[in-house]
């Protein structure tokens, strides 16, 4: 064994420890792991069930078997137990609605997508980008969930990219960046002209700027969370389950980050319920606010108002075709 | 039971079956579901064994369990099983270079990269986004898998962006488009003045022309990993290592995608080895080119050469600050 590259600094975690001590933080190191988002269902009789999964997981590929896991305590259980069958559908990058309806507790949650019937009855989602009909082959236990395994009977592959989600927020993908032009993200890197050039430049470009204002919100001592709740409630109290709708952070993040912006005074629960921003949490907003206007000026303060507008411009010109 | 949504018409997919039937078009349909990368790793007496994994699971919070699968033909399962120890590494979004040399069948992994040992002896590898120290719990058996799950002894969370894999290529992931003005992706959306507006037109602008090019290369028969394959190999000729390399593909896709241009002509495998295109395959990508350019040329035609100057010269000033 050679330790020739063994490094004796460790960078310093974030968060780190035993996970029994702060399982808050545990699952945020979960989230480090960036997953697709699934929606799982069965029909049990004549109810039909699905709930959002994101802990599915290819196992085998001969015989065909894909798992999923599912809380002791979760109310679907005994139906996916029972009706011995379940379907996987894999949600497009168009589909956190769907996935945000099928992580509530809203009741007829099928009256509210558009599906049809798979081979056992179970529903399969139309606009999701993979079908995966499965026969229940196998549940193991996991501590407080139960891994399902099941054996695939059937698949369809559609045309469309993944709805990700990736440290406690949703997303999208992009092309890895160091990817010298691949042909298929941008004419940019086949043509030689000038002027695909541009579009090259405009994807580097955008994908800068956004690394660079990272550095902003967190010298406040913001997580990515608290920064985007503390805007949507900068415009009116709401509800939890708004939050997590408007802020598009899945459901542990919205707690998380609202829980830390309780805990320093920057928001509280009224008395019908709503969550709203305190004084000291309007003025924590007014400090990003001023960080951003003044990222933007050091950014944009060297370049000409005339400059700007020409750009501008290109860029509507570029959008309306 | 409302059927109120259901709908009579499915789209039609672009691949589906029985999964034993083709078992390629099955694994491409699973590759539907976006997952991070890990390198698993261990100790077992002397030696240090690695390997990139995308079918992790987080399974439990309480106690903290965590699964992923590997194949009983795998050369590291003995070593994995008999150390009844592993310590899971999530690849952050720069570290593609690591996930494609444990994937491989190089010798000495971990003289290439820069590691320590965590508790139990397993390396931790550093730029990682998160490390999970875990003990061996249960092996459950998964078809031509083995499903190996572990408690969680210690975790550590680090900055950072994850890697992705996504549709058999490396991905990087950004805000969902949908999302209004999150405060943490950029200045544009907390801040009231109109140079703010112009970065949020910058990213709508390049991920717009990103999405349009997709057509096109559909339109010539060629999926993304064929079209980055073409284009590779239309610079020299390389082997199969090299190619899943520099077109960031991973290793299935590239063996799928280049299956694909062989058996259409368009590639040969040459007398030492090389992967080269033939005739046909030169002209396709002549095609590909041709798409390529008349897309620039029709999305940039009606902007005047003075005006795309002028964008240029923004879009480079805001690169250098």
């Amino acid at each position: 064994m050679s330790e020739a590259m063994m490094v004796q600094t460790e960078r310093t975690p974030i968060e780190s420890g035993d996970p029994a001590v702060d399982g808050r933080a545990f699952r945020r190191c979960l989230g480090q792991f960036a997953t697709g988002v699934t929606i799982v269902t069965t029909k049990h009789g004549d109810s039909l069930v699905g709930m959002a999964v994101n802990s599915f997981s290819a196992v085998s590929l001969d015989p065909p078997l894909v798992l999923w896991s599912i809380r002791h305590e979760s109310a679907s259980l005994p139906a996916f137990l029972q009706a011995g069958h379940y379907s996987i559908n894999v949600l497009a990058d168009s589909q956190v609605e769907v996935s945000q309806l099928f992580g509530s507790s809203k009741p007829d949650k099928f009256k509210q997508v558009a599906w049809f019937a798979g081979r056992q009855g179970a529903p399969l989602l139309e606009h999701s980008i993979a079908h995966l009909e499965c026969s229940l082959e196998t549940v193991h236990e996991g501590g407080d969930h139960l891994i399902l395994v099941g054996r695939v009977k059937h698949y369809a592959r559609f045309e469309g990219a993944p709805l990700l989600f990736t440290q406690g927020q949703y997303g999208v993908s992009q092309n890895h960046p160091y990817l010298g032009g691949p042909v298929n993200s941008s004419a940019s890197s086949v043509s030689q002209g000038k002027d695909d050039l541009f579009l090259t430049l405009l994807k580097s470009t955008s994908q800068h700027m956004s690394t660079l204002f990272e550095g902003h919100r967190q010298a406040l001592g913001l997580t990515m969370a608290s920064g985007r709740i503390l805007k949507r409630l900068s415009e009116s109290p709401c509800l939890l389950e708004e939050l997590e709708h408007d802020t598009y952070l899945g459901r542990n993040s919205t707690e998380d980050g609202l829980a830390e912006l309780i805990a320093d005074g920057y928001v509280l629960r009224n008395s019908p319920g709503l969550l709203e921003l305190t004084v000291d949490g309007r003025l924590k907003y007014q400090a990003l606010l001023q960080r951003a206007e003044g990222f933007s000026a050091e950014k944009l303060g060297s370049i000409s108002d005339s400059d700007l507008a020409t750009a501008r411009r290109v860029l509507l010109q570029l959008q309306q075709c």
